[in-house]
């Protein structure tokens, strides 16, 4: 980018030299729609309708009971866990697909104030995405634990002899502010606690490598940049070094040595299973399976590389065009995700009004416009429509139209 | 049934004048295949693959994220716990579709014995299904609670003073028995306690009356007789009267009263949405709405009258064609659930050869074959021809062939 405007020509430029350009064939996308959201809910691959009818007409409709041996539903979650720890620098038998973020934080944040009974405090960040936040509020109550929840600049003093655990998103859902994974990790590790990172914002957005950075236990999201579908499952990470001394709090039958023994007594699978729970959701594991294997193929560094370079193309284009917008992400790189934000008074009625031109981003509370850079499927032509679009909204003012004053209930 | 061999004869006139015939054609069931396993996995309704597709090609393909919304992703919980509650006598605004059912019965019984701080026993059967025993024995930990698990014979008598939950198998999971359900939750509330019943092997296959039993708080699966789909979300059920009380130890945002305000503070839910964890599992919603709609179609009585002639079909079949196999199912409808088990030293090789010839019921350790009777797709026929293949198998000794005697993981 130089100090000239930046032109249409430009942005065609470098789309016509984008290596992972091949990617947005893969994906099918609706026609006259900008897809900025991403990190909310990835596409639609196009592999993954036939992955799914497979599963459903023939696994389960042909085979019926039989596909729990026969195609494997049995291993998918340590399966797909498997590829999803490729993804992020981690071992096989690290990683399973189960339930929920929410769930699974819960699983392992209890597993962990479990390994520290003379430590107080459970510490997090306030403005962190409302589900850990209220999971760690639960898990202290239960335990008799403190939730210690403070600003982003004073956390490394939070963190001493009294804490058991620290809960941080590694990419923040609203800022895209990214934590120095080695760097807080080793700090906590240095007062003797341990950090659960939620990758939901990173994983298959920028380049992770947990075992180099030390990190020994996370959770993440399947339904955001690795294009799992609604609702996908989630998965955690217990380093191997962790696995046998954390027991889920969740004794169900799936993380049970022997699930089909059927015998009256817990006794936790030695692996990574053993923080599994109920049966597995075998629907939405094909999804995230089919999203996972089209995330495989592509380069995690030349992914986050384009998102940057989408990311410089934004914040130019708005400095340019767009000035009312104050940019609430951070300016270098290295401490940001794969998503841009914008502050602005009006917020919601203006992303209201951006998506009735069919420009697709996030509101979020109480005064920020979010865009998801999913270099998978995104042209850099899609950020120059955006901030087009936004553009001709903010100057023809019809983003003030009454029918973009309400809020809707998910955004 | 009368005292002389029922013949092929008397089975095609029981199907000649079944009321509920017309539901088989509703079901994609594979051909050469007599499918006695519903109670694990029930079969594929025609409905459910174009369900599917649309909301994957469609909802999520074309609209995307705004699905939440234009095509109410985010109230499938509530709507379809609306229409299980209308299954089984509950109120709407009392069910709720979520998770598993380890998972739910861990928010229900965690919530529960926080209702008792002063009780110190959780109370439930000895060979009730494991996840239920092994949640119940986590919890038991987790809140410093004795787990009491006693023989079916002497449950009353450890229902006491010192009871805060019963945690029991409305139809049990191996032998068929069924719990009197008035009975029971009178006795438990009668001293104090209060029950959660599992329904896994109820909805859909016995007539259920909640509210009529006094019943307070239950859980169940999607995935057998609801024909909901391998690892269908399950559902939740807690009385009106009791939701403000109880609030699930896992805080999920999707739980809060106002999700998407992003607020740090947990505020749960007004109603029954207060027990919901992470983001709902879309995919499978969509099989669990399609195969709970089919079955709002069937009367509940005159399924469970059909399977009680099931029942007694395949009893006076095999007490006449196979008499080694021991009956190990309640001889009264009433005492019983819609499967039947039979005991025999040689069961797991037993089940394979019959697997093999194209009958699929269960094993179930240590010594049961036991076989789901879905009178929503059954025929009295196919109960004929899979005795008829059992005796084949036990006469020509087919089923001490090498090949049958290992154990399958999933059977």
């Amino acid at each position: 980018m130089t100090g000239a405007p930046i032109t249409l020509a430009d942005v065609r430029a470098l789309d016509a030299s984008d290596s992972l350009a091949r990617f947005r064939e893969q994906f099918d996308l609706p026609d006259g729609i900008v897809y900025l959201d991403g990190n909310s809910l990835g596409a639609l691959p196009r592999a993954t309708p036939a992955r799914i009818a497979g599963v459903v007409e023939q696994q389960w409709g042909q085979s019926l009971i039989r596909s729990w041996n026969d195609h494997d539903w049995i291993g998918a979650p340590a399966r797909i866990g498997d590829k999803i720890a490729s993804l992020m620098g981690a071992e096989a038998g690290e990683v399973i697909a189960s339930d929920s973020t929410s769930v699974n934080l819960f699983k392992l944040l209890a597993a962990l104030v479990g390994l520290y009974p003379e430590r107080s405090d459970i510490v997090t960040e306030t403005g962190n995405f409302p589900t850990d936040l209220h999971i760690a509020e639960g898990i202290a109550e239960l335990f008799g634990k403190r939730l210690v929840a403070v600003a982003t600049e004073v956390l490394p003093d939070a963190v001493g002899a009294d804490t058991a655990a620290l809960v941080l998103s590694h990419v923040h859902y609203r800022s895209a502010y990214r934590h120095d994974m080695r760097a807080v990790t080793a700090h906590a590790r240095h007062a003797g606690a341990r950090v659960i990172w939620d990758l939901s914002h990173s994983i298959g957005a920028v380049p992770l490598d947990l075992h180099a950075d030390g990190a020994e236990l996370a959770i993440g999201c399947g339904y955001k940049y690795l294009n799992g579908g609604p609702g996908a499952p989630a998965f955690l990470y217990v380093t191997h070094d962790l696995q046998q001394r954390m027991v889920s709090p969740i004794r169900g039958w799936m993380g049970h040595a022997a699930p089909f023994a059927f015998r009256d007594r817990y006794t936790p699978a030695p692996g990574i299973e053993r923080f599994l729970a109920g049966t597995p959701p075998v629907l939405g594991l094909a999804g995230l399976e089919a999203g996972v294997d089209l995330m495989l193929e592509a380069d995690q560094h030349a992914l986050f590389d384009k998102a940057q370079r989408m990311f410089e193309l934004f914040a130019a284009l708005m400095a340019d065009r767009c000035p009312e917008f104050r940019l609430v992400s951070p300016g270098r790189a290295e401490e940001r995700g794969s998503h841009i934000s914008f502050a602005h008074s009006q917020a919601p009625a203006i992303m209201n009004a951006l998506i009735a031109r069919g420009v697709i981003g996030d509101f979020r509370a109480p005064d920020v416009v979010r865009f998801g850079l999913t270099p998978l499927y995104l042209r850099y032509r899609d950020i120059w429509d955006a901030v087009d679009a936004l553009a001709c909204i903010m100057a023809d003012g019809s983003w003030r139209a009454p029918e973009h004053a309400r809020l809707g209930r998910v955004t």
